[in-house]
């Protein structure tokens, strides 16, 4: 089979390191992406589920530039519903009737929202979220899950990052997935101060098995915030319209009382959504919060157009049935190889790993040998699939994988 | 002169009162906008210098979406660009090479930057000019002008402010503007303990008359944080490409070390900068910081045009004389029906403000007469012109505020 160059991305990449810190930050970081010469790092066009490096390398794409990718990129569904706003109005000296509608659509949509509000990023509205719970309660501490991932504030970001004071932290606790134990305590520790919980629907951390809520955790979690009167917060970013139509609080069958979107909400237009029961809704208006594109009709269009898309198609029944069939493929092949690949999280936004593999570099290796193959996987982060990806991209993905498992072998 | 109705716009606010907290939420809120009655809420359609609201009431537009649209909406160039770019890839799996054209451009458009750093909000930009002081240094304080606006991040909003904790403010220090004792006093005071100083390149707060640096109050201010080794911050969200197309620094002669941009940088099209000294860079690539939609390519494609149409037409200078004509002619007209209206700030993003008037009723009244007939104004933010605004519409502002003059005198 043959294997990808990337002269194009590599000369790109030093003329970035020039001028940008880190060349390419953040998520979007190639740091991770071991050996680098095996990883393209800049793309030039992208459609249905793939896309093509600046070398002109074509790739099937698993992370779905990180999750926003639900539909396919350029879906014409969504990219009409855009286009057609824009052509009226986007950025504006007042909102828009595209604000109003999605409003609507999102209540009748989610079963516990009574209301919504329009961000950016994810962190707009976690940030929204945490400042409501404290406004609502009068109460200070949040609660937050030890390795979870809210966004770059720095009250979210783990302690002792670069840039994050204590001050910043000292009203977060942080308890360990999946236990109840560790949650009464805080509320036994800080009597009359817990103003929230905040948490992923399911546990996907980075550089470790995703882990799925215990039977009945979210039941106690829901039994115990409501006897303390603290505010219950969903980060449902990364996997909001993936797991439920209705929330991913739908899917594990328990009710918050705030839920953050963001990610899959329009496709890859810039949109994010907080949702939240009838009760909050005072407190939500005297929290001031704007910014400046908050108001963008384009996005809001999108948004629509492909949440309506989602719900005709059932999408997170298709992704799970894309993604059951990918992994039990990759479980197989990797099994004729001699190889444990266990994969956690839900199937069309599964967390591999390659067992018996202190070290991790077996499996960077694997997934570095998959990508100069022409599909994109990184090592240590979730993937993802969306409704684009075909029984063709299945195959040719598995005949990829095994290729790279022959590859690390020899 | 005919007077508009807005039945559209009060149905649409009814709905949206429902499920949105507020309707209309931020700086688009309609709550300062009194008698409410005056004002259309919801807009359907933008062009050049104009919008249409949702009852086909035209309005000559000084808001210009609160500041981003610079060059008109629907501006053909960047448009153009935007297009152009979404065709091939947006949001994707991989940084774009627009996202280095873009920070190389940065770079050699302002003198102090080395480095460009792209996110969506002010708000995120100017977090990451505090968290990369803090990392810098290993201080905590940051120095901030009393009223003062960086967006809405909890340390970022006035104290006691609804959602916001002694935590969240407690390592803010806040002084006056133009005020060189009490910034010295804060580092008799926090001696070895203030990380940075963050400010607009001049005093912009909204209910409140603009006010532009003293003589060689930046000097001072650039000297005393040398001395003292803090970060300079400039927050040129709102000026930025207004004043100077090497940012509003530029134009009042002094050197920062970060400048925040948003807003004008791509005529509507949400991105935000960061730009810096090389000093900063590597503490800048070890903060943390990213966003779910930062990494698409459509708004850098636009920001690249926009700036690029900028300087070629040498825009601040543009606006600078559009703001100075309307504002003179205003001004006249207030003067022949016995009214004094106070200019500040620069002409082409001017803070008004009829004196004698301790309620501001008077003026809310005329702001409000005025958008009646077609001129749209807010009371108490600054407006904005654009390079798209014409003779034409300057006339016809004119008539309209002779008008709403004769209106609020009878």
């Amino acid at each position: 089979m043959e294997t990808y160059q990337f002269p194009g991305s590599a000369a790109l990449f030093k003329r970035a390191a020039k001028v940008i810190p880190c060349g390419v930050y953040g998520h979007f970081s190639p740091a991770p992406c071991v050996p680098a010469d095996a990883y393209p790092f800049f793309a030039s066009r992208a459609n249905g589920s793939r896309f093509w490096d600046v070398d002109g390398n074509e790739f099937i794409d698993y992370m779905c530039a990180y999750g926003p990718m639900i539909l396919g990129y350029g879906n014409p569904v969504v990219d009409e519903a855009f286009r057609a706003q824009m052509n009226q109005a986007d950025s504006c000296s007042l909102a828009s009737p595209k604000m109003v509608e999605l409003a609507e659509y999102l209540v009748n949509l989610i079963p516990i929202a009574n209301w919504a509000f329009f961000a950016k990023n994810g962190a707009d509205i976690t940030n929204f979220a945490v400042m409501i719970a404290r406004a609502a309660t009068g109460r200070k501490k949040i609660i937050a899950i030890r390795g979870g991932y809210h966004g770059t504030s720095p009250w979210m970001q783990a302690p002792g990052h670069h840039g994050v004071t204590e001050e910043d932290q000292e009203n977060i606790v942080r308890v360990p997935w999946n236990d109840i134990a560790a949650l009464e305590a805080v509320f036994d520790r800080h009597p009359g101060d817990v103003a929230g919980f905040i948490s992923t629907p399911y546990h996907h951390p980075v550089f470790a098995d995703n882990e799925m809520p215990a039977e009945g955790y979210w039941q106690k979690v829901q039994a115990l915030l409501r006897k303390h009167g603290a505010v219950f917060i969903i980060d449902d970013v990364r996997c909001g319209f993936r797991l439920h139509m209705g929330g991913s609080c739908e899917y594990f069958g328990f009710k918050p009382d705030l839920i953050c979107f963001c990610k899959a909400i329009a496709n890859g237009y810039p949109i994010s959504a907080l949702v939240g029961v009838e009760a909050l809704k005072n407190t939500a208006a005297k929290v001031f919060h704007t910014g400046s594109y908050w108001f963008s009709a384009g996005p809001m269009a999108a948004a629509l157009a492909c949440l309506k898309e989602l719900k005709r198609l059932d999408a997170p029944e298709i992704l799970r049935a894309i993604g059951r069939k990918l992994n039990e493929g990759m479980v197989a092949i990797a099994k004729s190889h001699g190889y444990d690949l266990k994969v956690t999280g839900d199937p069309g936004m599964a967390y591999y790993r390659i067992t018996d593999d202190p070290t991790l570099m077996l499996h960077q290796q694997w997934c570095a040998e998959c990508t100069r193959r022409g599909a994109f996987f990184t090592s240590h982060h979730n993937w993802f699939v969306s409704t684009a990806h075909s029984d063709k991209d299945i195959q040719q993905t598995w005949d990829i994988c095994d290729d790279a498992f022959k590859a690390i072998k020899s």
